[in-house]
């Protein structure tokens, strides 16, 4: 137990340089350093203990230095903590909307304790009856991905058809357990098997790339939409994958649109009106890979362009 | 002068036989026929004097044996001859709704006099103070493809960065001028070379695709759109070209949509209303590449995929 504004030490996963191809477990080392318990003075910072932390396949981008006008996609600091969705629970707060115990979930940094200036933009955890590594799955910005990359990209329709890659992934599972209660068909596949419906794909939900897009594209029916929110086959690549035959989608008016989970969070509202019901009448399942303690965060976060899933403090 | 219901030469011109790489003038051939200048009695066919034959590139697409769900893509038959948006002139009539004289554009068959059996698909020309030619250009397929790929796919705004490749083709070279006469920012590239708008491009108006392609989506600015009516830089290659670097239309939130000029064809005379004044004032100009005799249309159809642009009897 440590008293209020006591100092304790604190581990982070430091990000030590730029990456080209995988990422590796000595791209990032563990350190201790110390923090006092307490927001500074007069200052409207929030001071949280962080509870989840989240392994997202986004987060290869970051470890590239490569210029991005998003802040949400601008590369980690060489020397500094790692940072991305994580689960907190408030410590100290000069902030006048926050205090003491509150849980929220935002983009934290990879550390046992953060001092966050910005607390406008966390969320706050609305309910406590399930799981809290949930915020940083099911309901957090994999939720949000897959819940809006269908509805509002794909608009999916009664009895089309659905084809998700990458299904047992934080994002994907949810697409297909989302189209199914919209009345969808489903298939889906995880890691390079290539299964598609015999009679072509109305929907297609792309967090793979490269080959498995080319194989998708052929398979694509008239008027079909591809929601691109990520493509895990390409983020280690120097080169991408795949000579794409994109002159079929002209012929079968098929939409690809890319887009970025952040742009939804202002719906986030929405999206809970929507999936918890469901999560309380048991129609939804959500599958976590959770790894204890901080120093396993590296080889988590390697772990999901190696094949695993989510990982998670 | 011939008499009505006499026997006259036919011209045709034959596709021989299905086609893989560029399209040759050997794969084609004309020959001459005889046809009776009447309706069968009884019959509501009208029978057409070809004016003008349009040499399109999605043309290309319908000399392969690829079945299509499309009736617009299925194959030629060998045998018969080939067909293409014609501008044609009534010289009998079986139809209540069309009489000697009237004239009309639509899909017909490369051959001097047309017995067409659905006369309902063709279109009245409306307006004959503009050259007939314009009705297989601005005012015919091309320009119903320029104005809705670029109106109802891209939704331009007024100072937007509109790149065109392909811009001296039938369909570049409208899209160019509708954009500007809509406020935008327009930059055309001819052939294979590469000009982009050092700022970047919110609209790319797509008719080459491969390696074109793939300078445009890395020079796309977010929210970007991408009108894909063609890619003609891909229509002769047995493997697709160019290796696409799609993962950017992911952060960048690209839209990529394949549309068919066919589905607005219902709309026609809302594109008039925006094109014809326009024309009237001077404010849109057309170049044509016209060839004289229907025995230059063969090789007029091959020359489109070696750099030269419209082909016209």
């Amino acid at each position: 137990m440590t008293s209020e504004g006591a100092v304790v030490s604190n581990k982070q996963v430091i990000f030590k340089d730029y990456v080209s191809g995988f990422p590796k477990e000595s791209d990032m080392y563990v350190t201790t350093t110390s923090t006092k318990l307490k927001v500074p003075e007069g200052s409207k910072a929030v001071l949280v203990k962080n509870l989840y932390l989240s392994c997202d396949p986004y987060m290869r981008g970051r470890m590239s230095n490569l210029a991005s006008e998003d802040p949400q996609f601008s590369p980690f600091q060489p020397g500094s903590p790692i940072y991305g969705f994580v689960v907190a629970k408030v410590v100290d707060s000069g902030h006048p909307e926050f205090k003491k115990g509150d849980l929220v979930w935002g983009i934290i940094g990879w550390e046992e304790y953060s001092l966050i200036t910005e607390p406008e933009r966390l969320f706050r955890i609305p309910y406590t009856d399930v799981p809290l590594s949930y915020y940083t799955g099911l309901l957090g910005m994999p939720g949000i991905t897959a819940y809006f990359g269908l509805t509002d990209i794909c608009s999916p329709k009664e009895g089309e058809r659905v084809y998700v890659s990458a299904a047992s992934g934080a994002v994907g599972q949810l697409v297909g357990q989302f189209a199914k209660l919209m009345g969808c068909y489903v298939v889906g596949s995880a890691g390079s098997k290539e299964k598609v419906f015999p009679e072509g794909i109305d929907i297609y939900y792309e967090n793979v790339g490269g080959k498995m897009l080319d194989a998708v594209l052929l398979n694509m029916r008239a008027h079909g939409r591809i929601a691109a929110c990520g493509m895990i086959s390409q983020y280690n690549l120097q080169q991408p994958e795949g000579r794409l035959q994109l002159t079929s989608i002209i012929y079968k008016r098929v939409r690809i649109q890319g887009f970025v989970a952040f742009d939804y969070f202002s719906q986030y509202s929405k999206f809970l009106d929507f999936v918890v019901p469901y999560i309380r009448e048991g129609k939804i399942t959500y599958v976590e890979d959770i790894a204890e303690g901080i120093e396993s965060a590296p080889a988590a976060l390697v772990g999901i362009f190696s094949g695993r899933n989510v990982g998670n403090k």
